[in-house]
C-alpha cells in the first residue's frame, strides 16, 4: 500500500470542471488527487511568422505555477525575468503533445494558445496539464465549429498522460503524488493517444539507473492508467466525442 | 441605471471562499462580480536584507494576470522578461495598503509574502485584491496565533478597497466593470480602514480633469460601499474578528 | 515654522530656465528650492504602433535620476538592466498628466517625447517635472506652431504639480522638501490645471492613516499653492500664454 | 539503404581526441559522423549554494552551438541574452546523465563543470555530448587520482548516448544525421551505461505516434549501437579502465 | 578655416564650474564648445569583492547621454534594459585613465564612483568627460583631505583627454566638432598626463587608413592641446594644485 | 630572452588551417602559439535595417571564448544574460578593422557575419582573431566570385593585427603571451594593412604611462612583425591572392 493507500495501479480521482474561466474559447480546472491545473485554449486568428502562409495552423503552450501552489513559495519567474529550464521543457512538451493528435492543416491559419496555470500541486503537474489541456482544446475547436470557421473536428484521437515511476524498494507505480516523486529512483511521464500509440516518452533516473523490465512494467501501468482517463475525457466532452477524428482518411 | 443594472451606488455581488488553496497560511478565492482573484499569503521566517536586525517584520505583495484571465489573451509577464509598469503600480499598492494596518513590530522578523493571482477580470481587480488579500493575512496570523508563534492579532483595523468613477454623462458609481472603466473619464480607486480613515486615495483623470465636488460626490460612494465590505470581511473571519485591533494602544 | 523657516503655506522658491538644452524642441531647467530637474520636449513624427491611422499625437514621458542627485549615490538603471517600480509609476504619472491638457486630436500623427532628469533631488521631484515638462511642451508647440507644422496651440489649459503632506504632529504642509518627505506620514501629489479642476490625485500613507478632514485640509494647501505656480508659469511663456486653450471649443 | 550508405543498424565512425584543449583538467573532441563537439570538464574546489556542507558533490553540465556549427547561422544566444528552451533541456539531460554514473559522495565538496560545444552539427550533437562528455569527466578524476585529492575513480560505470529513430517508411534506424532527423516521425535518445542499464529514454513524436512494437525495435537498435561506444570509450581511457566501478560496494 | 572658424590647432572654449551639483564630494560641469558634461565623483567606503582585503582602493567610472543631448533623440539604455558598447568602451576608458594617474595604495578600501552624464553632446564628449572628471576626482579627494580621511594627495598627475583627426581632405585637426568627427576618415583620442606621458592612445580608421606621418601630426595637435587644457585645470583647482604630486617618491 | 626563448622581436609561430568547419562559406582555425581561434565568415543575402536600399554591403563580427578556453573557467555570457564591455569591444574592433579594407560598395546588400570563438587562449585573441578573420572573409568572398554573385575580390589590402607591450623592466617586446599580457605596464595592439597603413592603434597603460619614444619602438616593433604575417596570409590564400585589391582605382 501507497502512502495514500493506493493500489500501485490505481489512478488519483480526477475531477473535470468544463467552463472554468469565461473568457478563453475552451477552458477547465482539472483536478488530479491534490493537483489542480487551470487550462485554457485561446485562438488567435494567424500564425507566428515562420509559419506565415503555409495554409496551416499552430498550437503553443505555455505553463506556469502560481508562487505558492507548492509547500515552499517560489519566486515569479516574471520577478526572475527569466522561464527556468524545467518550465521550458514542460511547456515545449505539452505543445509537441497537442500537436501530435491535431490536424494543423484543417485549422487555417490560426493559433491555439494553451495555457496551464498550477494553482495547487501534488505531483503529475505536467501530466495533468496534457490530460486538461486536449479538453480545452476539444472545446476551443467545437466554438469554431459552431461558428463554422471550421467545418471538422481537426483533432484525430484522445491524449491523455500520467507518470509512473519506481520507488525505492524497486515497486513499479502509476500516477505518483509528490511525496512519491520526490522519492522515486525513476520518474517517467507518458503521453498517449486514445488508441493506445505512444506521442512521447521520457524516463529519467536521478542518480539512478533502470532495466528494460521495469519500464515494460511501468509501460503496462500507464497504459493501463490512460484508458481511464481516456474514457473520462470521453464522458466529459459529450456530443464533441463523435466527431474526434473526423479527419481521419480511413474515417 | 448602468450597463448591469446596478444603481450607481451599488456594489456587485461579493463572493470570498477561505482556505481555497491548501499550501498557503492565509488563502481566499474573491470574486467580485466577474472578476475572480486568488490571494494567498506565505509566512517567510526572514525580513529582506534592508530590513534584519531591528527586531521587526514586513509585508510585501506580487499581482499577476493568467495571460486568458481578459477578453484578449496577454502575453505573459514571465515571457517578456520583465513586469510591466501597471503590475508593479498595483503590487506596490497592495503592500502599502497592508502595511498601513498591520503592526509590523509584533510580528517579529517574518515577511508575509502576499500573491494575488487574477484568473479572471471584469473591473476592480486592484481593489478585489486588497479585499481579498486582507481575509488572507488575518488568517495567516491566525495560523501564528494558533501556533503560538505570535500573542497578539497584530492587524490594527479592518481594510477594504473600491473604485468610484465619473461616467461620460457626469454621473459618479461605485465600483466599476470592465466596461464601465473603460469609458469613465475619471477612475479612483480608494483604499480604508475599518473604522473610516482613507489609507490610500488614487483618482485619475485619462484625457480629462474632474471638480472638488466630483471628488467628494465620489469620496461618499467609495465610503457608504466600503462599510458594505468590511460587514462581509467581520461575517467571514468569525472568531477572529474579536482580535482585530488588539495591538491597539488604546484597547 | 518647518525645517527650512517656511510657513506651512509657502512654496520653496521656484526658477525655470528657458532652452536650457540646445537641441530639444521644448527645454527647461526647473529648480524648486535645490531640487533641478532638466525637463526636454521632443516631436517625433510618427506615434507608437497601437495609435497608427488615427489621424491624432500621442504624449509619453520618461523619468530618471542622475545617479548621485541623492545623498548617497543610486545604481544606475541602466547598469540593473531594468527600470524601477518607482521610475514607472512617475514617468506613467507625467505622461497621463499631460495628455489630461493636450488636445491629442490637433497635432497630427506625432509623438511627443518628454525626458524628465533629476540632477538634483531634494523632495518633490515627480511634482517639478510635471510642472516644467508643462513648460517644455509648451515651447515644441510653440516650434510647431512657428513652421506652420500646426495652427492652434493644442494645449487646452495650464498645468502645474505639487505635493502636500502630514507632519507627525499632526501638520499638513505644501510643498515637502526631502527631509520633510521622510518624515510626513501622509504625502500626497497633486496636479491641477490653470483653471482649478484636478487632473490627478495620489495619497498615501506609509504605515499610517488619514482623515476625510486632513484630506480637505491637504487640498486647500495645493490649489492655493498651484495658483501661484501657474502665475509663474503664464509669466515665462509669454506671448504663447495668449494662444494657451485656443482649440477649446467655448473659444 | 541510407542517405549516406548506412546500414539501418550502423553508426557512423567516431573518433575522440584526448587533451583537445591544454586548460581544462578533462578534454576531448569528440567527432561523430560530422558532428564534432568540444567536451571540457572542470573541477571546481567548491559547491553551489543548496549543496553546501553535505560533504558530497555536484556535477553541472552547459551546452552551446557556435553560431555556424549549422547549415543556417544562428544567432548567439549571450547576444539574443537568454538561453534557449532546446538548450536548457540539452544541458540538464547531459548533467543529470553524467551524475547516474558517478558517485557524488566519493568527490568531496566539488563540483564538476561540464562544457560541451558544438562547433560543426550534423545530428546527434546532444548523444555525441554524452558520451564525450564520460570521457572528459573521467580525465579529470584521472586527474584528482594522480595529484591524490581522492583515492579511488568516482565512476561507477560507463556512460554513452545515441539516438535511433522512425524514418517516415516505417523503418527503425540508428544514428541519425541531420538530414535523417529532421524527416523522422519519430526520434529518440537513449542514454544507457556500460552494463545495459537504462539512465534516460525521451521518445517524441513531433506530429506522429509510434507503437510499443516500433519501441522496442529502436530500444533494441539502441543498445546494440551503445555496446560498440563503449568499447570506444573503454579502449580510450587506457589504464583509468580498471578503475571505473572501483567505489561500488560489489567490487 | 574649419566650419566654425578655427585654426586646426584651435581648442573650443572650455568652461569648467566647480560644485555643480550639491551632493556629490566631487561635482563639475565641464563645457567644451556646445558639449556639455557633469562629473561627479562619489566616495564609497568599500571596495568591490575582487578588491577587498587587499587595503588599497579603486576607481570605476561610468557614463551615460540624456536621450536628447544629440540631434535625435535616443532610447534610453535603462529602457531598452542594457548598456550600449560604445556606452562600454567609453566608461571603461574613463576608469582606466583615471587609475593610471591615482595611487590607488593610498586612498584606504575605498571606490571612487565618477559619473559623467552628457547633457548636450557636440562631438568629444569622452574626452571631455576624462578633463572633467579629473578634477571632480581632485575635489573629492580634497574633500578627504579636509576631514583627514587621507593625509596626502593621491593623485600623481594631471589628466586630459582631446580628439585630434583627418579631415577628407587631409588636414589633421584638433578637437572635433560633432561635424567634423560625423566627416572624418580618421578619429583619435589622446589621454595625457601633465608632465606629457600617454595614458591612452586610440586611433581608428573607419573605412579608411592612416599612416605613421600623419599619426605624428595628430599626436602633435594633441600634445599641444593637452598642454593648454592642463594649464586650465591647474588654475581651477586652486590651492589642491600644490599638492597633485604629493605622493610621488620623487618629491 | 623571454618566458617562451623568443627575442623581443619574434612572433610565435602561426598556423592557420584553412575550411576547418564545413558550413559557413569561409573558415579557418587560427593559432598563434597557444592561442587558438575558429573564424568563420557567413554571407547572409540582405543587410540590417539601416543599410536598406542603399546598394551596399555591410561586415560585422561577434566574438566569443569558450568557458574553458583560460586557465579559470569563466561563465558564459549566455548564462550571464549580456555580453561583457570587453566582449563588445573587441567585437567592434574586429567588424571595424575588416570595413577598412572591404570595398562595402562592390558587394552588394549582403552582410558578412564573422564569427571568432576562442577555443584556447594564450594571449593575443583579439589580435589572432583579425589575422584569422581576414582570411575566412577572403574565403567567402571567393565562394561568391566562384558562384558569380560578385565579380570582383572587393578586398582592397591584406589585413593582420599584433599586439606590443612594454615590459616592467622598459623593454619593449612583440606578441605578448598570457603571462607578459598580465605582467605588461603598456598594452598595445596595432592593425595594419598590407601596404603598411595603420587601421587602428589601441594603446593603453593600466596603471601606468608611456612615453612617445616607446610608442615609436612598439610601432617598429608591429611594422615588422605584421609583415611577416602578411606574408604568410598571402601564401595561404594561393590564387585568390592575385585578386586582392582588384576594385582599387589605381589596379
Amino acid at each position: 500500500m501507497r502512502n495514500d493507500q493506493r493500489e500501485v495501479n490505481n489512478l488519483r480521482p480526477i475531477k473535470i470542471t468544463k467552463n472554468y474561466i469565461s473568457h478563453p474559447e475552451g477552458s477547465v480546472l482539472i483536478e488530479v488527487g491534490n493537483t489542480k491545473v487551470i487550462c485554457n485554449a485561446s485562438i488567435e486568428d494567424r500564425v507566428p511568422p515562420f509559419m506565415r502562409g503555409q495554409g496551416k495552423g499552430w498550437i503553443t503552450a505555455e505553463y506556469a505555477m502560481l508562487p505558492r501552489a507548492t509547500a515552499q513559495r517560489n519566486i515569479r519567474e516574471s520577478s526572475k525575468g527569466k522561464v527556468s529550464g524545467r518550465t521550458m521543457e514542460i511547456q515545449r512538451l505539452i505543445g509537441r503533445a497537442l500537436r501530435a493528435v491535431v490536424d494543423l492543416d484543417k485549422i487555417g491559419e490560426r493559433t491555439v494558445w494553451v495555457d496551464c496555470d498550477v494553482i495547487q500541486a501534488d505531483g503529475g503537474t505536467r501530466t495533468a496539464s496534457i490530460t486538461g489541456a486536449f479538453i480545452a482544446v476539444v472545446l476551443a475547436f467545437g466554438k469554431l465549429l459552431e461558428t463554422k470557421a471550421i467545418s471538422k473536428m481537426p483533432v484525430r484521437d484522445y491524449l491523455a498522460a500520467i507518470s509512473v515511476g519506481v520507488l525505492p524498494d524497486g515497486k513499479e507505480i502509476l500516477d505518483l503524488n509528490y511525496e512519491e516523486d520526490f522519492q522515486a529512483h525513476v520518474d517517467m511521464n507518458i503521453v498517449m493517444t486514445g488508441s493506445g500509440e505512444f506521442v512521447e516518452i521520457q524516463g529519467t533516473g536521478e542518480e539512478a539507473t533502470f532495466s528494460n523490465k521495469q519500464l515494460q512494467a511501468m509501460l503496462g501501468l500507464a497504459e493501463e492508467g490512460l484508458q481511464q482517463i481516456v474514457e473520462v475525457q470521453k464522458e466529459l466532452i459529450g456530443n464533441l466525442a463523435d466527431r474526434i477524428g473526423e479527419t481521419n482518411p480511413a474515417k
